[in-house]
This record gives structure tokens, C-alpha cells and sequence, in this order.
């Protein structure tokens, strides 16, 4: 991204992005956690344990969506104004290697920050018990961004 | 699919599907439960709690994306052989509308049977207390069929 | 969709669909052309020819992500205002079969039809010489609607 | 990727891969060029012209994603074996920004080599007259690897 595009629009963003990060249910209940926020980037981990995991003691797939989701959504929201919101309109995810890990690592970056949408690249790192990293899986994530935090209910 | 494609190769298709599902402890982290399974179908549902919501008392994306990729892989496992496994390799989800619901029905069909991959569509309905149904979400789901129940480790 | 979300909100909706396909010079040079217009569907259809063919003489990917693209936002555009416009945020091609066929053809039809964003699905058949279909490929394209026909240069 | 995973396993991989997009009438019917073959690497390139465009002018959202599966395929065809063949099981586009431009770029690098299946990311560039670059769209491209150069018709 250019640095224009990367143009912080709210001071108080790394104070925003965490507080919408702990309001989220879910995102507590698989134990993830935010290690990084800065311009156009976000970095959310999770440690395994069996709840986390599939039936061959990997990270589940579905765990791996949701940090991606979370980092994506992470890292756009670091560039929104005040009083924005967001919602993920889609996103996707290739497994490249089961993620047989002590920890999970997704850093999601900014690809676009436009005024309707924004589009963010994660890239989810298993890492080892003795903290070396290995790519296990992409993920692109849309996001619309909402001129209010919460989307209104008569959205037709 | 046409009849010969979704030929049953393993008559125990039901209970291979379920003892899959409950060996995977974030499907059980979740709360989600099998609650049908038919020859290239699989039905997956969770009801609403805050554990499972983003900010706003939504179903979260990534518990969706989680009971998305559970039901198209659920799908895919009903046409398989006994002693082959299965794989995400990657899936795609759409949200149309924030899943505003008491209760989330996931609903996976086998697209694609092949010998080497199989495709899933999922629709994702929110079911609301009177029991309305509204579609909100749409998910494919790539598996990659392993010709034992676990990947090894010497994938390269 | 329920017949509230596929109201027509412009009466020449066919006209407006057509002649926004006839300006596009790549679907005029790829020889695709419209089978059928109706609220909230759109098919797309291109005969073989081996200038649209990949090495083993199937119709080639990039061929079907065209058609695909093009029939779902046919089938989206049938359902935006007068003055309005559409773009592409993304698409997704899943292939399930090699499509040799003499005739290829994607029915588009819109999963929802949002303010700022639609979604469509596109189901893409081969149809062989003696006229029997067969399934293979699945899209889903994602279309930002704009308030005027083309988009703007200072997105950002 | 690590050194091992690039590992070239043909050395006539740059004659196989510029053979093989030669004998695609697709991307020849487009003109598309390939610009570099390297160990996991693909760039494939196309001038712009009114035949590849859409109905503002821009490089039509098809094309884009012909010229990214190209490149995701070229990339993952520096890596297989000789004998080996490739076919596209999905790829995934995001378009970021139109591409105004008078040439298009699209780098492919492979993420994931495995037996059964490849992973490529492209990104895809304008290019202006004045030679300047600008980021347009973002691809994921999944294929899977042939134990021989064209697929079986008896894949059921």
C-alpha cells in the first residue's frame, strides 16, 4: 500500500480495534489474542489446546478462518474514521499444511483501504515449541465499511 | 449430482460422519451438532449464545465459516471409502445478511464427488425464534480425499 | 430471494442488461452472448472454438471465470435503480469437470441484493453435441453497486 | 517457500512451461505473453486494447483473472515432475482498484508445492504509459497435480 492509502483517519485507533476485538464473544471463547496493531496490520495468535483442535491434533480449520477473519477485519479497521464501522462480506482460505503447532500466528495486512470496501491479505504461521514459524494458510478477507459501528437492520 | 455420483461406498457412511464430527474438539467447543446425514448431505446446526456472537449479538463470521466448512466436509465424508480421509483445502465463505438468529442451520451438498477432490456447497440459514428461516451466508468447500483417515506428516 | 428482494426497480431492466453487455469488447471478443434476462437471472452462453480452448482441448478456466463474472452480474444488474452501475469486488471459480463440450452455458441467478453489495451464484454446463448438460463449474461473484454507470478516478 | 520446496524436479521446466501456454488458444486469443519463468515464479503479461476491455475502458475483470490463472499455473508448473500435468481445481480474484492502464502484469509465486495439490498467489499490476505500476487485483490460484500431462475422461 502507498503511504497515502495507509493514512491513519482515527488517533485512537490501536485503542479502537482492541476494544471491538474484546466485545467479541467468539473471539474470547477461542482464546485468541491481539500481539499487533499498527498502520494497515494486525496480528492475532492463539495457543492449542484440544478445543481448538480437529481429530488428528491440528488447529481446526474452522479456528484457522476465524483468526484470519479477525486479523483481516483487524487490519482494515486500523484505517477507518471515527464512528466507522465494519463487516466482513466474505472471505477465504487455503490450507496449505495441516497446522500441527503450539501456537497460532495470522498477520493480516491491508491490500485496498477504499470508501466502501476493503480488502486484507493474512498470512497464519504455525509455530513450534521451539518458535519456528511455517506458513499453513492463506486468507483474502472483503470487508464493507459501515458508516455507523453496528449495521442497521433494514439493510433492503 | 447424478445417482452414480453419489453412490454410497462405505454402508457405515451415517456413523463414520458423527464419530468424525465428535472426535473434533472445536466442533464440540462450539456447541455445534449433527442434525442430519444423507448421501452427499450433511445438515450441521448451533444455537445462539454470546460465546459464539461478534459485537454487535451476530453470529460470528468465523463461527459460520467453522459450521460451514463442518457441514460441506460432513457432505463430502458420506461418499468416501472406509479407511479414506478427508482435508480442507480450502473454502469461500458469503455473508448476505448479519445472522441475527436463535439458531444457525448449515446446509452441505456435495457438488463434485471426484477421486482426488470433492466440492461442497453450503447455505447457511438463520433461524429465528418463531422458526423463520432466512438464508445468510454462502460457503463452498474444496476436501482433498486421503487414502488413509490421517494426513502424514512427510506431505513433501 | 424472496419477491420483495427481486423487485424490479427499473421497467427496462432487459434493455439496460443487454446493451451493458454488447459495450464490453472482451465479451464480444470471447463470442459470448446472452440466452436470458429475468429478475435476478442472467445466462451467458459461448459456443467451442478453439480460440477459447486450453491444450487439452476443454473450454479454458479463464473462459469459464468470464462467462461466469459476466452472468452474475447480468443477473444482479437486473435488479439495481436507473442511473446505477456495478463493478466486480471479487469472484470464486470452483471446476469440477473438465468441460468439453460444444457449448458452454452459466446461469446466474442473485443470492442477494443488498444496498452497496449484491451476490450472485453462477452454476456454469457443458452441453455436448447431442444437447445433454452436464455440471462443471460453480462461481460465486461479489458486485459493488455504484450510484452512478461508471466508476469515479479519485476512489481513494 | 523454503529452498527444498523450490526444488526443480525437470529441467527443462521454462521450455515445458512456455510450451504449454503456447498451446492454449485462449491466451493466445488474448495475446497474452509470458514475460518470466522462474523456480516457482510465473509473470504473464498483456497490452491493452479495446477487444480485452470492459464498458469503461478498464481491463475487463475476466481477463484479469485469465492472466492471474495463468500465472498461478505457470508458477506451480516450474515445480512439478516431467510426465506431470497440471489443471485448475479454483482460483479467487479481488479486485482492488480498475485497471486503467495500458499493459497488465500479473506475478505468480507459488506458496504451497505439494503431491496432490499447488498453491499460487498472483498479484496483478497496471501499468501506465509513463511506466508507472499500480496494484489492481490479488488472485489465489489451487491446482492439482496429473500424474500424467492431460486428465483422464473416466474420473468418476
Amino acid at each position: 500500500m502507498s503511504p497515502k492509502a495507509l493514512a491513519i483517519r482515527d488517533p485512537n485507533y490501536v485503542e479502537r480495534v482492541k476494544d471491538a476485538f474484546a466485545r467479541q464473544g467468539f473471539l474470547r471463547h477461542v482464546d485468541a489474542r491481539v500481539e499487533e496493531v499498527a498502520p494497515g496490520r494486525c496480528v492475532i495468535a492463539a495457543d492449542f489446546r484440544s478445543e481448538l483442535a480437529q481429530q488428528n491434533g491440528f488447529f481446526h480449520g474452522g479456528l484457522l478462518g476465524t483468526i484470519a477473519d479477525a486479523a483481516g477485519a483487524g487490519a482494515a479497521a486500523t484505517l477507518i474514521e471515527p464512528g466507522q464501522g465494519l463487516l466482513t462480506a466474505e472471505y477465504k482460505i487455503n490450507f496449505l499444511t495441516p497446522a500441527k503447532a503450539a501456537r497460532l500466528r495470522a498477520v493480516g495486512e491491508v491490500a485496498r483501504a477504499g470508501r466502501t470496501l476493503s480488502v486484507s491479505q493474512v498470512n497464519l504461521y504455525g509455530i513450534d515449541a521451539a518458535g519456528q514459524e511455517q506458513l499453513c494458510a492463506l486468507a483474502t478477507v472483503t470487508l464493507m465499511i459501515l458508516e455507523r459501528e453496528a449495521p442497521s437492520f433494514q439493510k433492503n
